[in-house]
């Protein structure tokens, strides 16, 4: 469904002053930068990328990005790929268990699908039952899919250690003639958000010990490792360095968010830009505070509260929770003066992913800020995708 | 737009366990009770209810509240009261400023048409400037509104102080002829979490003394104070019982969630249970955890984390932090045994309001958690209804 006019109020072709609040805006802009830099640093290091699209669950997005030199999109559930298939992605990667019967049927439907597209859709697994039901669901459609083996290198998440336990796998998937073994997958979210670069370097050198200790086994037992797979927009740097990943999956580059522009920048790392933002609006002055119509059913604050963007030094403001619906602003820093009621605010959220599945849409806007116009309206086709 | 049934994964009839994870899912025997219990209460206080939307964001929850003897309901949000109207219901108070000329065009629109139907809107306002623009806005559209000022009993986020400025304001929408002044709005919403019973009770006694005071001063310039409205689900007993509020706003007391189950029960409180649950599903087991498939694009976390349902003692979990997409399960107080690979398993949200906002749909469920049958698949209208 396109969202209800009335909930969105952004119209394509009219200034940024007219869309209403609060609103997810894109720097469209700054977005292209940051693709561009994105592709050229992946053509630099030769692996592919492969953007997550858990991050802006669109579908227009994904495909801007295969556009520009991605192989594909990774995806976290079952409902984004088929947002994302529905939307003419084609090379789809589940870098994710799935073990419910159900939803093993509908990866089967949607492995037979993209394949007939010329694409293909790989998964990851981490248990033996896991990796059983999926060759049922397989086998029961006469499917193929590709699988990775996924190792936990520090996120104490999914996984299994690296070493033998993953060789078993392997070794697992390849008894199944539905099952493609395809390599492993290596991700360490929790490194993403180490403040300092070598802090970074350092846990992710640990991380390619591991992998390739483990590709090493896997090998020995004669099983080709084609692929090592993972990384983010924190440490992707290194597992591009490394020779041994073949494969980013970085996605949150393409907006960048508070928390990850709080990390000290590695000097190899891309200066990504901003890209998305809350637009929002003062509703109300009070003595020693300003009120805005965004809280947290706007952006999401697992990783912290938004910033505001700074429009000049001595209005700087820092945003308070207000809860749900509202945001409680006071003067920071050098500010000293309240903004006026009607007056707009950019807050820049500090975690994209889950403050874009808030929103069915993405306003995306060309020519800045601060007198830009509305491009188009980005669909957030995976909005509310769980299952 | 209805979710699409390949993302819901639930089917009216079918029983329980067949509902796909993660699904938001509503007892709705606990739910009925809970209302029942409520209305029971506010019949008995000789007060009016006005439960609050913005906790289930669906008019068809609204409406069964209507009918067990709610006044109507209130919202936050413009868009959230369209919402509302369009799904039938007739007496709306958004008890929220609202500023945007584009919004109050549309909310002169909303108070026509209820007025039409034979029930009205209203508002708050906590400024000379909103009372303007909204009586602008009002006057293009030759339509008239009730408008509640708004104190600030102790939240320290919209509304006046209690005192003389409330007297300018209640004089200034007395001047407007499209603007009917209907009383005040006092809500304390940083109360509603204070832990101990009689540290909840001394904080609304404040209020109340702060409310019949700003109320004595507008009554001594003739303008009549017909209502004072306000009061969660935290406080009620104490506002119900002041003889000074004569309408609760109270909405989270239809679901509960584990925040308010934190707080110590006031005797005179009616004994809410919970209604409102992720059914959730493990995906992995290691060695010193169960890793589940909800996270925070399932729930919010803004009030804590989920807590697990206890199936048997020996089993208890704790639901720890795994990012947007799961969470990370380990034994807790007696339990000592892992869940399985598919175990269903059920969280009670820290905070109901921005949990639900993150669903399209919540499924209902009759006969309970272990062998119910959906009954129903409730919508949740006004998801995402930010303007």
């Amino acid at each position: 469904m396109p969202p209800p006019s009335e909930r969105l109020q952004a119209l394509v072709g009219r200034g940024v002053a007219e869309i209403d609040t609060p609103a997810l805006v894109v720097d469209l802009d700054a977005m292209h930068r940051n693709v561009a830099r994105m592709a050229e640093f992946a053509r630099k290091h030769g692996v592919r990328w492969r953007p997550h699209a858990k991050m802006h669950k669109s579908a227009e997005l994904a495909r801007l990005m295969v556009e520009a030199g991605a192989i594909g999109c990774c995806v976290q559930k079952t409902a984004e790929a088929e947002a994302m298939a529905a939307g003419g992605v084609h090379d789809i990667y589940i870098s994710n268990e799935v073990v419910a019967p159900h939803k093993l049927a509908r990866v089967a439907v949607l492995a037979h699908q993209l394949a007939a597209e010329g694409g293909r859709l790989a998964i990851a697994v981490d248990s033996i039952e896991g990796i059983r039901r999926l060759a049922q669901a397989m086998a029961n459609a006469h499917a193929a899919i590709d699988v990775f083996v996924e190792i936990d290198v520090g996120q104490n998440r999914c996984g299994v250690p690296p070493g033998p336990e993953a060789v078993t796998l392997a070794k697992a998937v390849a008894e199944h003639a539905a099952l493609r073994f395809a390599g492993l997958q290596a991700y360490h979210g929790r490194a993403q958000h180490l403040r300092g670069a070598q802090e970074r370097r350092d846990t992710i050198a640990v991380v390619i010990e591991d992998v390739v200790h483990t590709r090493k086994l896997i090998e020995a037992e004669g099983i080709a490792v084609e692929l090592v797979t993972g990384a983010g927009s924190g440490t992707m740097v290194c597992e591009a360095a490394s020779g041994v990943y073949g494969e980013l999956q970085a996605g949150s580059f393409l907006f960048m968010d508070a928390d990850y522009a709080a990390n000290e920048r590695d000097p190899a790392q891309p200066q990504f830009e901003h890209a998305l933002f809350v637009k929002t609006q003062v509703i109300g002055v009070h003595k020693d505070r300003a009120i805005c119509d965004a809280g947290h059913k706007s952006h999401a604050i697992d990783s912290g509260l938004p910033k505001v963007l700074a429009v000049d030094p001595d209005s700087e403001l820092e945003y308070g929770n207000g809860g749900d619906e509202h945001g409680i602003l006071r003067p920071f820093r050098g500010g000293h003066r309240l903004p006026a009621i009607g007056r707009f605010l950019w807050l820049i959220p500090g975690h994209c992913d889950p403050t874009v599945n808030l929103h069915d849409a993405l306003v995306g806007v060309r020519g800045g800020l601060r007198s830009g116009t509305v491009e188009r309206i980005i669909r957030v086709d995976a909005r509310g995708a769980l299952t």
